[in-house]
C-alpha cells in the first residue's frame, strides 16, 4: 500500500484505507453534533480581498482563473460583475477568485453574512478541504481536510466555552483510532502581558521569534530577541524562562508569577489559562498541558491558544491547534468573537495509514454476495438482496452464473465474509468464506453477526 | 430564508438548510453502500491535460496558479517538476492544474493508476464538489456536489451491470425527499445503428442535433440536420421518428422495428435497451421509460444512457444522468469499461429548500440544554451532558447563570426542545418547552421520545 499520490501533495486513498478516513470523519462528527455542534459548509472559493483582509497570510495560495479565458477577452475576463461567470485574473485584483487556505477565514466571513439568521452564541462544525501551494512533505500536503468546531459569539462570548472547546476537542480525538495526544495550550494575554511587563511591546515579534524555539532553540531565539527587537539580555532571558514553563496542573501560575512581572493583561490570562487547565485536570486528564511556549505565529488569536502533539509522534507537527480570536469577524461596530479548534484529518489519516494504527474489518461495504445458480436466477437473487438490504444488510448480486467456486473466489477477492446460494427448488444456504461453514438461511429472518454487519475500523 | 449566495454561483446553506442537505447525503450514502459500493474520493484537481483527454470539453474549466506566483518565478512557477510546489500556468500546458468539472473523468483516472490494487468490477460512490465556470442560474451553480456510482471492469463488464445501476440510483432518488422523477433512458448503439441503417454516419453530429429537440422543436432539428449533416429530408424526418419513441414498457422494440431500419448495432442496442426497461417495469414501476430522444450531448457514452427528471419540475434539467462507457479508461491495452449515473445533489437540495418539499424537524443537533442554577453549577451541569451524551442524547451546557425564563429563552431560540434543571439538592427535572411540560428525570435513565432524539428530515 506505500503508493505515490500522482499528484505530490494531493494524497488520494485506496477503497480501504477511505474507509479508515469515513471512520475518523464519522466519529468527529458523532462527538460534535452530541455537543450541539451544526454543520455548516462554506464555499472552496473566496476572494482574494476575504482571504487577505488580516493583512499579513504566510499561506501559500491558490488562485483561480476561467480556461476558457486566457485572452483575457474583457467581456468575461476582467469584468467586475461576477454575474458574468468571471473569475478574475488576480494579479492584485482583491475581487479575482482563489481557494480558501483554512476554515476559519471562511466562517467568520459566513458569520458576518448570515448574522441575521445564525442564532447566537452559535456552535458550527465544518468539515472539508484546504489547499495550499506548499511544498509538500510528511504531514503536510497541499490538499487536505480540516475538521473545525467553533462557537461565536455576537458582541461577546464567555469565557467558559474556551473551555468547552478544549474538553469537547480531547473528547473529539480520544474516539480517534490514533495514539496518546497532548493539547498543549497557552493564552497570548498572559504572553502579551508578560512582555509588556519586562518593556517588549512589540508582542507579534516576540511571539514570531518564541514560535521558533522548537526549531532553532532558546539561545538563537534569544539572539533574534536581541537583535531583531533590541531586547536586552535581561528581557530575552525573561522571555525564554516564561515560555521553558509547562506544567500538567495550574502550578504554572506560581512559576510565573516567580519571574516577579506585574501586569494587568498578563494577570487576565493566568487567569483564563487557570480555568481551562484547572476544568482539564479534572474533566480530560493526562490529556492538556500548560505550555507557554506555545506562539502561534501570525495568527489571529487574541487569548486562549492551543497547539496538539501526538505522543511519540511529535515531528509530525500540530494534529490540532486553534484559539480565541475576538476581532476576525465584524460587521460595523458588530462584533463576533469566537473560539474555534482545528483538526488535521488528511494529517492524521496519513499517519494512520502509513504506521498501520489502525485497519477496516474488510475492504468493501458488501456482508453478502448473492450467487447465480443460473443466468435466468438473476431476478430471484435481485430479491434475496432487496429483502437482506431491507433489514440493513449490504449485499450485492453476482452478475455471471459462474460456477460456485468461481464466484466464492470473487466473493473472497473482494473482501465479502459470506455468499449466498438458493438452489432450483428455492432452497437458501449462506457460506461463511472465512470458515467454511455453510447453513441454511432464511432471506427474511438471516442476519450475519454483528461484527460482520457493517465495516469496522480497529485500533491496531 | 429567500438570501442571496455573496458570490453568485457559489450557494452556501444556513444550518438548518445544511441539515437537509445532510439528510440527503446520508440517504444516498446508505442506499451505495447497502448495494456495496466503496466510497472513495478524487483530488479537487486534475491535470488540463487529464481534463481535455477525451478532445472536445463543452465545460468551463476553472485553472488554479500559485497566488504567490504572479510573477512567474521560473523556480516555481513553470518548472516541470510536480515537486516544487508549483501550479503551473495553465496558458496551453498541459501539466497545468485545474479544477474537475465532473466525477467521472478524475474517477476513470483513478481506476487506472490504481488498477494493480483494485479488485474488479469495482463498485464506487463518489461525493464530493465540482466546480464549472458556467453563467449560475436556477438549478446551475459554479461550485455543486454531484454523488455518483459506478461500476467498473477489467477488460469487459457484463451488461447486466447497466440493468443494475439503473435500479439503484431508482432506489436512492426514491430514498429521498423529493417529487416522483422518471429515469429516461435510451442506448447510443441503437441510435447509431439506427442512423447509420438510413444512412447517416456522423453520429456524433446527429446526437447534437437531437440533443436539442426539447429546446428548439422538431422542425429546426431537421433544419439543421439537412443544412449541417447533409441529411435528406427523409433521413431527417427517420431520425425524428425514432427520438419521439417513448414507452413505459418494453414496446419501443416494436415502434422501432416498425420504422423498418436494419442494422446490426442497432439490434443490439435494441436488446440491451429491452432488458434495461423489462427489469425496470418489474422493479421499479413507474420510475422508468425508454425514451428514445436521450442524447447526452458530447459525453463519452457508448451504450445505455440516461436522463433523469423530477415530475413537475421538468425546467430544472436532469437531476441524474450518465451512462455507459467503454473506452474512457485504459492501460496500455488493458481497458477499463464502465457504467455510471450522478446525482446532482446541489440542483435536488436547491429545488428541496427553494419550494419547500421537505424540512428539519429543529435546527440543531442538540436535543437538551442544561440550565445552569448558580455559575458554579458549571461542572455539575457538565457531568449530567456527559451523562446524556454517552447514551446518544445530543446535549449542550448553558455559559451563564442567567434567570431560568433567560435560559429557556435561549433554548428556544436555539431550536432546543428540552431544557434540563437541577436544583442545589440535586433534584433533576427536564422541561419539554414546546409543550411546558416539566417532570422528575434521572439523567443516568431519561431519554426524549424517539422522534426527539436525532434531528429528522421531513418531506412536506
Amino acid at each position: 500500500m506505500a503508493r505515490t499520490a500522482s499528484l505530490s501533495g494531493f494524497p488520494e486513498w485506496l477503497p480501504e484505507e477511505r474507509l479508515v478516513e469515513l471512520h475518523v470523519l464519522d466519529t468527529l462528527r458523532r462527538v460534535f453534533e452530541l455537543h450541539g455542534f451544526s454543520s455548516i459548509e462554506t464555499r472552496a472559493v473566496e476572494t482574494v480581498g476575504q482571504l487577505l483582509r488580516k493583512g499579513e497570510i504566510d499561506k501559500e495560495v491558490y488562485g483561480l482563473s476561467r480556461l476558457q479565458d486566457d485572452d483575457g477577452d474583457s467581456a468575461t475576463g476582467t469584468a467586475t460583475d461576477t454575474e458574468t461567470g468571471a473569475a478574475r485574473s488576480h494579479k492584485g485584483d482583491p475581487h479575482a477568485l482563489a481557494l480558501h487556505f483554512d476554515l476559519t477565514v471562511p466562517f467568520a466571513r459566513y458569520v458576518v453574512e448570515n448574522a441575521g439568521y445564525l442564532a447566537f452564541p452559535f456552535r458550527r462544525y465544518q468539515i472539508q478541504k484546504v489547499w495550499r501551494g506548499e511544498r509538500p512533505q510528511e504531514g503536510r500536503a497541499r490538499e487536505f481536510t480540516q475538521a473545525d468546531i467553533d462557537i461565536v459569539g455576537d458582541g461577546d462570548l464567555p469565557f467558559r466555552y474556551d473551555v468547552e472547546i478544549a474538553l469537547v476537542i480531547a473528547e473529539a480525538l480520544s474516539a480517534l483510532p490514533i495514539p496518546a495526544f497532548l493539547l498543549r495550550i497557552n493564552n497570548r494575554k498572559l504572553a502579551e502581558g508578560f512582555y509588556n511587563g519586562v518593556g517588549l511591546t512589540d508582542t507579534a515579534g516576540v511571539l514570531r521569534s518564541i514560535d521558533k524555539l522548537e526549531k532553532i532553540g532558546p539561545a538563537k531565539v534569544a539572539e533574534l530577541l536581541k537583535s531583531e527587537l533590541g531586547a536586552t539580555d535581561e528581557q530575552a532571558q525573561s522571555a525564554l524562562k516564561l515560555a521553558s514553563i509547562r506544567t500538567e496542573d495550574t502550578s504554572f501560575v506560581e512559576q510565573v508569577r516567580a519571574l516577579g512581572v506585574s501586569n494587568e493583561l498578563l494577570e487576565e490570562g493566568l487567569t483564563e489559562l487557570e480555568q481551562v487547565i484547572a476544568a482539564a485536570v479534572q474533566r480530560a486528564p493526562g490529556k492538556v498541558v500548560a505550555d507557554l511556549s506555545i506562539a502561534r505565529g501570525l495568527d489571529y488569536y487574541t487569548g486562549t491558544v492551543v497547539e496538539t502533539v501526538l505522543v511519540g509522534h511529535e515531528q509530525l507537527g500540530s494534529i490540532c491547534s486553534g484559539g480565541r480570536y475576538d476581532a476576525l469577524a465584524s460587521k460595523g461596530n458588530r462584533k463576533f468573537p469566537g473560539v474555534g479548534l482545528s483538526i488535521g484529518v488528511t494529517r492524521l489519516v496519513s499517519r494512520i495509514l502509513s504506521q498501520d494504527l489502525a485497519k477496516a474489518t474488510r475492504s468493501v461495504p458488501t456482508a453478502v454476495l448473492v450467487a447465480l445458480n443460473s443466468d435466468d436466477s438473476w431476478g430471484a437473487a435481485q430479491d434475496v438482496a432487496a429483502e437482506l438490504r431491507s433489514r440493513g444488510i449490504a449485499t450485492e448480486v453476482a452478475a455471471k452464473a459462474e460456477k460456485f467456486g468461481k464466484q466464492i473466489k470473487f466473493a473472497d477477492r473482494r473482501g465479502i465474509p459470506f455468499v449466498w446460494f438458493t438452489d432450483d427448488d428455492g432452497k437458501h444456504q449462506v457460506k461463511d468464506i472465512r470458515s467454511g461453514e455453510q447453513v441454511d438461511a432464511d432471506p427474511a429472518t438471516w442476519a450475519p453477526a454483528a461484527e460482520d454487519l457493517y465495516v469496522r475500523v480497529l485500533k491496531a
